[in-house]
C-alpha cells in the first residue's frame, strides 16, 4: 500500500566535530559548539566558506531547565555569524540531535537549501545528581510516567527485569559483558569520557591500593571486578553503575551538502542512505517491555528507504543509555533475533573484531551522554569509521561501507536510525 | 550568486483547526490541542484518514519550564494513535509552531512523506503572572539580555523608545491606535481570547458603573479611555496594558500534503507559495532597535522564494506580542516604508476595509498568544481568509487570493514568515 519513502535529492556529510564528552565545569554550552564546529571545519578538507552555510538545526534538551535558557537555535547562529540565517531547535529529549540531523536532511533535499549546518550540545555537570534526575524526568510523561514515581534508571532495571524474565537465559552478567566489551573500545577513543578499559580500572584500583598501603583488592578479572559492589554499586536492581551510562557535557555537529555538490568540499563524502523515525507510547500503554516499537518503526523506515537489510550494516552505534538498552535495541533493529541478543554479546559478536561491532566509541556508557550531542556525536563515530579516521578502534572489516547510528529520547518516545555510506 | 531558492514539491494545506484562546483552568495541553485537531479533521471536507498522517511536528515553549513536561512530540502522537510515526518538537519561543509548520513543509518537499500533521500548543494560565514573565525570559539571551534585568514588557518599551525618537511623529497614541484596530477585528472572532472592541469595553465599564451606582465615567472616546491609567495601567513607558498581549492557553493545527494530492481531500486547498524563516542577533549587538533583521531575512527569502513582492500580499497577521512590534514589523515585511508604520496605523490602512489590512483575527493582543500554538493559529486565520470562512471579519476585497503570516519568537531572535495562496 504505502510507496516507498525516499528523499527526492540526495545528502552527503562532507564535514563533522565533536568536542571531548566529559564533566567540565569551566565550559558552557556555547563553548562546547564552538569545540566541535572548530573541527568540523578544519575536517572539510577542501574547504568550506562558512557563509555558504543556509541555515542550522540545533538540537538541545535540558537546557530550559538547568541553565535557565531555551531558544538556543539564534544563540548559535549569532555566535557563529550566521545570524540573520535561519536557526531552529528541535528537541526530541536524548535523540534532540538526531532529529536535527533530520531537518537538516530534509531541508536539502527540499531543494530549499544546499548546505545546512546541524548540531547538538548540552551542559549537564553543573547540576547535582538529584538536578538532573529532575530534568530529565521532564522526557518522561509525566501523567503516565512521572507521577508514578519512575526515573530512567528505574524505568530501564524494570526493562532488564522484564528482559530476564522473558529470556531465561539472560543473566545481569550479560549487561556487565556489554560495559566491558564498550570500554575496550572506548580504551581507543581520546574524546571518550571514560577511555579506558575495565581492566585498565581494576588495575588502577590495585594500584593504588598498593600505594596508599592499603589491603590489595584480588579480583580475578573484570566480571569479578564488577561483582563488587563496592566499586560498582547497585542503581536500581539489576542495573550497577556501570550499567549506567555517566552525566556529561559535550557538543557535536555535522555539515550536510546536496549530494551533487559534495565533492566541492572533500574527496571522501560520506552519505546518507537511509533514515528513520518513530515515536513510541508510553509504558502504561505497553503490553511488552521487552522491545521498543519506535526502534522497530525507525528501522524499517530506514531499511525501506534505503533498500536495504539488517545484514547490510557492518557496524553501528546504538543507543545503550543503560546495558540492557544496547541488547534489546540490537534486536529491534534486526541485528540479532528478538532474545537473542544477549547471547550475541556473551558470544562476542558485538566486539570491535566481532561481526557485528556495536558502539566501536565506547557507546554512551563510556564516550558519555550529553544528552542532546549524543546524536550527532554517534554519526560522528559512523562518520570517522567510514572515513577511516577511527585510529586504533577502526572496525577490521575489508571494505568497511556501510554504517548506522540509533538514537533514543525518553523511555522510548523517540528514536531515530539513520544508515550512512562511503561510496 | 544565491540561486533562487524553493521547493522541489509543491506542498498545501487542506485542513486547519484552532481551540479557542483565553485562560482554561480546567484545560492541559492534550485538551487543548485535540480541540484544535477535531476541527483540522472536521475541515477536510472530502474526509481524511487520521492513519494516512506520515509525521508529527509540533511547536511548544514553554511546557518543560511551566508544566514539568519536554517531549512533546511522542505525548502527542500517543494520545492522537498515530504512534509509531515520527513526533518532532520544534521550539524557537513565540515562533515555534511556524517552526513545526516549515519542516512539516521540508519533509513533504523532500519527497519522504506525502502528508504531514503540524502543531502548536501551549498551556499557561496555571502559573502566575510572575512565573509566566519568568519562563518567558528562556526566550531571551540569559547572558547577555537577561542578566541585564531585561523582560520582554522592558525589551519593547525599549523599542518603542527608539522608534518615537526616531520618527519623531510617532506618540504612544499611534500605538494605542494599533490596539484599537484589532479590538475592532477581534469583535468578530469568536475564538478570540477578548472578543470586544476597546468601545464594548469602554461602554460596558461605563454600565457597571451606572449599575453599582459608582460615578459615572465621561470618557470622550477610545482613545480617551485608553489614555485612563485607572482602566489601562502603565506597563513600562510607554506600554500600558492595552499595548500588551495576554497570557494565553491554546492549540492550533494544520493539515500537510503534497500539492498533488491535495484536492483528494477538498476542492479549496490552500497553498503554500513562499516560506522564510530568519534569526536575530542578541539586544547587545544591535546598532538600531527600530527594525528586527530576522524578519527582514524571513520576508526576503519569502518573497524570493514565492517571486512575489510585499504589493502582492493582499492581508497579513503579523505578530505583535506588544503593539509596537506590529508597526515595526509591518515596514520589515515591506508593507510601509521604515518610518512610515505608525502613519499607515493612523490613517487606517491597516484596518479591516483598508488597503492593507493587518491581524484581521484581532492579533496576539486580543486573540490571545499562548506562545507555542501562535504561529499555526495565525496561518489558520488566513486560511480562513482565503476559504472565505472568517465571517464577519473577511476582508472586503475583490479577489481575495494572497495572505501572509508573520510569527517572532524572543527579542528577535527567530522570525518565520509564510505566504499562502488560494487558486
Amino acid at each position: 500500500m504505502q510507496r516507498r519513502r525516499k528523499l527526492g535529492r540526495g545528502v552527503a556529510i562532507v564535514g563533522a566535530g565533536m568536542s571531548k564528552f566529559g564533566m567540565f565545569k569551566d565550559k558552557d554550552s556555547r563553548d562546547l559548539f564552538v569545540e566541535a564546529y572548530n573541527e568540523m571545519l578544519s575536517s572539510v578538507d577542501k574547504g568550506v566558506d562558512p557563509r555558504d552555510i543556509d541555515a542550522l538545526y540545533l538540537g538541545n534538551f535540558t537546557n530550559d531547565f538547568f541553565m535557565h535558557q531555551g531558544h538556543w537555535g539564534p544563540i548559535i547562529s549569532d555566535l557563529i555569524g550566521l545570524a540573520p540565517k535561519p536557526a531552529t531547535r528541535t528537541e526530541g529529549a536524548c535523540a534532540s540531535s538526531a532529529l536535527s540531523f533530520r531537518e537538516g536532511i530534509f531541508a536539502i533535499a527540499s531543494g530549499f537549501y544546499d548546505m545546512v549546518l546541524v548540531a547538538g550540545v548540552e551542559e549537564m555537570s553543573k547540576c547535582t545528581t538529584e538536578e538532573v534526575t529532575e530534568g530529565l524526568s521532564l522526557a518522561l510523561d509525566e501523567a503516565y510516567e512521572g507521577k508514578v514515581g519512575f526515573t530512567f534508571p528505574g524505568v530501564f532495571a524494570a526493562t532488564a527485569t522484564a528482559y530476564m524474565e522473558k529470556y531465561k537465559g539472560a543473566t545481569p552478567d550479560h549487561l556487565k559483558m556489554v560495559s566491558i566489551k564498550s570500554h575496550n573500545n572506548a580504551r581507543f577513543n581520546p574524546k571518550a569520557q571514560f577511555n579506558a578499559s575495565v581492566r585498565d580500572i581494576m588495575n588502577s584500583r590495585v594500584e593504588r591500593a598498593k600505594k596508599k598501603g592499603q589491603p590489595v583488592p584480588t579480583w580475578r578479572d573484570e566480571m569479578d571486578f564488577l561483582h563488587d559492589l563496592s566499586v560498582n554499586p547497585m542503581v536500581a536492581w539489576p542495573l550497577q553503575v556501570f550499567d549506567c551510562c555517566p552525566i556529561s557535557d559535550g557538543g557535536s555537529c555535522m555539515l550536510l551538502v546536496a549530494e551533487e555538490i559534495a565533492k566541492n568540499f572533500t574527496n571522501n563524502p560520506i552519505y546518507v542512505i537511509g533514515i528513520g523515525q518513530g515515536s513510541g507510547r508510553a509504558l502504561h500503554t505497553k503490553d511488552d517491555l521487552t522491545y521498543f516499537e519506535a526502534t522497530r518503526y525507525a528501522a524499517k523506515e530506514a531499511y525501506e528507504s534505503s533498500g536495504l537489510t539488517p545484514k547490510d550494516i557492518q557496524f553501528s552505534e546504538v543507543h545503550d543509555c543503560f546495558s540492557i538498552a544496547e541488547v534489546i535495541h540490537t534486536e529491534d533493529l534486526g541485528f540479532f533475533k528478538p532474545g537473542e541478543g544477549y547471547k550475541a554479546v556473551e558470544e562476542g559478536l558485538t566486539r570491535l573484531d566481532g561481526p557485528m561491532p556495536i558502539n566501536t566509541s565506547g557507546g554512551l556508557k563510556c564516550k558519555g551522554h550529553p544528552v542532546g550531542a549524543t546524536g550527532l556525536a554517534q554519526l560522528y563515530e559512523v562518520w570517522q569509521q567510514l572515513r577511516g579516521e577511527a585510529g586504533e578502534r577502526r572496525v577490521p572489516k575489508k571494505d568497511l561501507r556501510i554504517g548506522a547510528a540509533h538514537n533514543l529520547g525518553g523511555t522510548g518516545g523517540t528514536c531515530s536510525f539513520n544508515i550512512l555510506e562511503r561510496r
